[in-house]
């Protein structure tokens, strides 16, 4: 396994691609020192004795001992390992640990490139594993880039004005193929190093050239990464680890980029494959949101509660209830991949895979609390993050002693306390990345609507309608 | 173990203490019969290929075959079992199987008794043990009354002007305890072999005398149940098995009711003992509840659908979205459940408990949601259900014609089919029992507010501000 | 005007045409007896002082003194009284005071035969005022039949396979026209005088024999009422007001009915009259929703309150609240019947109209809350609405004692008001009756989603995106 | 009237006293100057044709043409053109106006300093007169400045350890009054002439001396403002008026300020004055927030209805129903408060006073639904608020051509209008003024808590209890 510091070096060492406000950065770029802050906790965790056997597994290829974030899932066990680990590793970085992005792919690729070879006589699979096999031994992070432009929603990939506005095959020779399009929101894909293409959704017959899958080294020529990055609120005395973490999201451009056949995975088949592929991986990235998404949750909880002791409220019954209620929230969201965990099948390949219904459920139900949590916090908070002096005031000699005095709350909680619980409140509440973190809450991974529509097509509805007809004496 | 007839049997010999609508009634009274219904299934289903190794199981006690109604679980196995046991033996019977209140009871004497003994060096957990195997050979039902009449509900039980209305022990002799007061919202407890007396809540130093709990035969004099039925509508020509089963709840009456030792399970010992039994039996109901209240939501899941598809609106958006919405509070309670199993500890005694976290905001959830899923069946059956001519109007062949006629939904659904479907809705939406359902799923089993209390008392809170102060940069 | 035992006369002289679980019945069966009370309470309240000026004012046809129920709106104040007299009418019968439905009717009528007459050149608004002033001083009561029984909801009129599943003109005479088909939910046909007919939606080019509007004596031949009536449930000792009322749907079959000229007041007309008609109708009843809907939350506050009263929980957080949770629903419907007389419109013929988008939004948010009015006084009365011993038991000498030693709250509160209190929430709640009036709140003057189609159809998003184009920098 | 130009030219000669970031700076420090233009349109409006009537009113002290900000109100026409002025000024800066604090302080300044004057025989009416002659005059504009800093939040201000954490009279001259404490989240103290001081709750007989109000200039020696600037966030290429407003907020502290006996209108006179002041000043500044909360919903509808136009699903079911609950939200709101204009009332000073009830469930609406309405907006514009790439980016030669090619939804509209779009809801979702934009949305003008704790407090709730008792047969 790599230590934060090699991952870093190799970063440094690319190609140029990544464009931020007109200009064309390198991955030293200060603007993603923080997003890559949390992509080395992952690397420096192995290292964490509370994260023992937690981050760290044994490879089911090779036996060595790799990342689990590099891991093939083989049983309940792995699943519920990745879940608690997701959710302890999101805690420490105030989010979004994003490296499971990666983990969620090869899985996917693990189930479907095998049942390709099945359907078509393919050679996928042994494709695959050669490429896990590195992917593993180099201990690698990748982007998984799934969600497609789309143009206009109401049409088809194949009934666009513009062909290219899902990614597609314009070209296949001999040793590869030729891609073009791009994909957006891709969290981390500055700063990966390897980026894994997949289908955004079911493909029909007419929409072959869509039905495509590949893994690309991040820096390729014909990838051009256009990067937005969503860093904390800088500090500029008030030191505290919440500053230290932040996201980056690339429009991904594959502008006639080549892929050699090795690093193919999808190429044209028949439905329903590449819809298969998209919908494997939006199911292990909808179980890994049944960790994360409670370790956003345990910040709000943790916040909400230590706002309301500052206060002197923490015991009245309204207060009570709402941090009642999200505790609920959290830990539904996590039952549900527990159960999605022990529900869960092996598929033909040997890899084990999450249920569906569960993981969907988890889901839906932390996309659709998210903005009302915040909405808890805020209610718990009063107006003063949004109204919190600058820093500087608290400092300057002719402000600082107003403020002291006048922030008190309890009187046994001191003034600095009292000032770091709300400027973290105000990062929480009313910064940039505050709103991007509900937004991701609501979409990253599917938003409701998503899981709404699997949901739809999974359940045995049939099943109860059955029940039904029995109560009411009706006969089939 | 019993067949359903032995067991009706020996409940018409048993001595008239029921009373209902003025009257002293024997238990072979017609209003029973439907309630007497449900718990029949519990032994019939014994015969049922379907229901193999799921409502049997080994006693740990005796190695026997034993209906696992009767049984102490030990292990996660056996919670998923007992869960995946009331799911589907609610949905034969349309809602509330029941029995699973007197399997919670033995349960959590099973822990609290055990922990007694190790306490206060008393052989309660012996006591029990011999009660235990009587239960079980004799294949019993047992009603838990645990909720008391409660008085002022802002006082506690010795503050209430008339000590009685909390069970209390009113005096204590060498060969047992006299007892008096009322429990009430006592389901089965007119049909039942067993009444398992429970204490209601937590109790301080100065209510120990409250502090009491029993097993007592439920014909026993100073018994008196005073009952009323929930039954189905009755139907008149269209039947079907919605129509076929009932419950019935009891005011329970202890009038100077004598218990013998051996039938004593907690008499007057400090705390925290009493509220220890309280909320372990109230863990086990709530686990009971996350199989249940799913059987619920699916007759409303399934009714939902079907009535969708007759009227012709299965495939519109806003219809599967509210198919999809039920089905999650469905499963989400459900994957509570599990998740509370996978989370369960091994007590001193061996007895396996659920976990309380999981167990509490499962129930609340379900609870949480019960008006808002009759809601969403009201909103896609339209006004029928309320305003459905009576079934002789069907049959008369002056308004049959009509009413053959103008029914009709889709054309391919005869009209018998959509006249009997709303007549199930309009079972489920516009009858007595309907809304003493709705009721029960709030407050069955303990209501939200509950839940709420219990969460607040048992998470940990402190683990998750510990998350926000470390981000905050807050030292303790 | 008329005496309520002059109305009940007349109807009981009325031709048998009455249906009800298979027989042909007098409009004096004792199942109506409680719907007909309503009525009756209709013409009585003219008596009582604290009514003065508000159910009765003068007809702008003949400057008589008329009851409301009869008038055609001038003005806001109109409007204004109308809410308010309907509010204060449900409070005193419980619910539903029904006869509103023909006042929205006629005001309906007044407003679109007069635009009718200026598209077609017609005659009806001379007919409509000639009805009218029969109406008026007839003191009539009529039931407003417009929800046809629709077949396949995904199919228009015309598309139906059996093409009477709409009311429609079978045949056109000289004197007056055929009419074949059936109304269902409707309230009040088989006690009222009339039978005033109402298209149900709009209607296209290809559907206008279905674009029909009448009046029609409700005991004409051809006219058959197949009927449900909803009655409280009954009280064997302890009488009740809430006891009193109740109210009736019909199954309205019209079997080639004959209409003479000058009771028809649309018939084949091209589109949108027919639509227009229905709105102007729903918008009428929507806005006659504004007071009655705040009368039902009136008694489910009162209740609520009561029943947190008399437990001693009356100033817990939580219950006050639930409470102002209830009272903002209740006055945030009545406040959009306010708006919607203030912002309302004098139309061509004279007649006021209520706005569109408050009468839709104050429908939409009663609809929407009902389910949710009712779980919070489940969840304040706790499980004894449902499980509430039979009367008998709080008479008998054996039980009473007990029950009125145990049914005891407040140690001030004596027992038979804690019994009448449960008796009415065990109405309230565990009753066909309740089952139906939450029902009715979703549906009754149309649903939820109803009102979000009119909203969708007719509020001006386009001027809110000139607004976010402005400030987006966006130019037209 | 004075002209914006002369606003600010009085502002710039202001004394220093306002702190940002440690440092002392004039008010044309350039962080306030987005705050200052939303002031400045109060002055503009004036000369537009579109608030001809609605800015401008009569003074009713002096007859003469005077901004409506500076009005007290004397009818409900009154109080419906400001609703309405608020609404539309609101909709011209993307959200609140500010100015409505100092005229809602001043109208209850005008109700309660009467009724002082009734119940102690002072002389404040007649002062407040004077000084509102010379506020209407000179065109003032007014901060109020009426939360407390409150410290611990489960202590009275008598009982805090630092008796300065509510705002109090130290010391009482002859020649007026000492006064020492601070307000925090005063919006627009930094750019205000005056700050009027309002009590911020009920205060008892111990707490005399934290009842006082008074009027003193922004700028006078002992006034001290410690400001933050909510910005909008900056745009280096793409001007859009979404940009140009902001507001700040000022921790105002008094030390030891001396007011002149002619600018205090409460001095610790006996309950329940202060208590009344406060009620008074929130219930007009509720009554402003039906306006100005209607106009923020409306920008957020009106940016959903144009991203669901450009994505190419305006017309799907699932939007149109989010847009009208939408719709429904803000037209309840608005609807709220024409209904607390048209039931409000004429205080003993002739002032005229909106009724509470409805102020109260429209604010608390309002404030309750906030976060939602952003969560559907965040649910319509899918992950890009987050996401957008850098304005450089869409402006650099190497990058542009991608940007517009792949940020194209429906063909018809051209990549800068979605780009401008996307720019704006990233402002609305993703900004650091978004997050206090909901935070002020949830307690700007008083939370919903607070709201509940008014309508609990003056609710007729005992009228529906009769309503209750009546139907239950209940005698008083």
């Amino acid at each position: 396994m790599r230590t934060s510091e090699e991952y870093v070096e190799k970063l440094y060492e690319m190609k140029k691609n990544v464009y931020m406000d007109g200009e064309l950065v390198g991955r030293d770029d200060p603007r993603l020192a923080k997003s890559i802050n949390v992509m080395r906790k992952t690397f420096d965790l192995v290292e964490d004795p509370k994260f023992k056997g937690l981050i760290t597994t044994l490879s089911h290829l090779t036996s060595e001992e790799i990342n689990r974030f590099t891991h093939i899932n083989r049983d309940t066990e792995d699943l519920l390992n990745k879940q608690k680990m997701i959710r302890k590793a999101c805690g420490l970085t105030g989010g979004c640990i994003q490296r499971c992005m990666g983990c969620d792919a090869i899985n996917a690729l693990s189930v479907i490139t095998y049942e390709l070879d099945q359907a078509f006589g393919t050679e996928y699979y042994k494709r695959f594993l050669k490429y896990l096999e590195y992917f593993q031994k180099s201990d690698l992070t990748a982007a998984a880039a799934q969600t497609d432009v789309k143009g206009d929603r109401s049409l088809r990939p194949f009934q666009q004005k513009d062909p290219d506005l899902y990614v597609r095959i314009v070209e296949k020779r001999k040793d590869g193929i030729i891609v073009r399009g791009a994909k957006n929101h891709i969290t981390m894909a500055a700063y990966a190093d390897e980026i894994i293409c997949l289908p955004t959704r079911m493909m029909t017959e007419k929409d072959l050239d869509y039905s495509v899958a590949f893994a690309v080294p991040a820096d390729a020529e014909g990838v051009k990464l256009i990067t937005h990055a969503t860093n904390p609120r800088p500090r500029k005395m008030l030191e505290a680890p919440v500053a230290d973490f932040g996201f980056a999201d690339s429009f991904v451009i594959f502008d006639d980029l080549f892929i050699p056949n090795e690093r193919v995975f999808l190429c044209g088949e028949a439905p329903p494959f590449a819809g298969l592929l998209a919908h494997t991986f939006a199911l292990y990235h909808r179980h890994s949101y049944t960790g994360c998404k409670p370790a956003v949750s345990d910040i709000i909880i943790g916040a909400s509660a230590l706002v309301a002791e500052y206060q002197g409220i923490a015991d009245k019954t309204h207060v009570r209830s709402k941090l009642a209620h999200l505790a609920s929230v959290s830990e539904l969201v996590y039952a549900a991949g527990i159960a999605s965990a022990v529900a869960g099948q092996t598929s033909s390949s040997g890899t084990f895979v999450p249920d569906t219904i569960y993981a969907n459920v988890g889901r839906r139900h932390a996309g659709m609390n998210i903005y009302h949590e915040f909405e808890i916090l805020a209610d718990l908070a009063g107006g003063l993050p949004a109204t919190l002096p600058y820093e500087g005031d608290f400092v300057s000699s002719e402000t600082r002693p107003y403020l002291e005095k006048y922030i008190m709350r309890r009187a046994d909680v001191p003034a600095e306390k009292v000032h770091r619980c709300f400027r973290l409140l105000s990062d929480m509440l009313c910064s940039a990345s505050s709103g991007a973190s509900a937004l991701a809450g609501v979409h990253g991974g599917g938003s409701p609507v998503m899981e709404e529509i699997l949901i739809t097509a999974t359940y045995d509805f049939e099943e109860k309608k059955k029940v039904a007809k029995h109560l009411a004496g009706i006969e089939e």
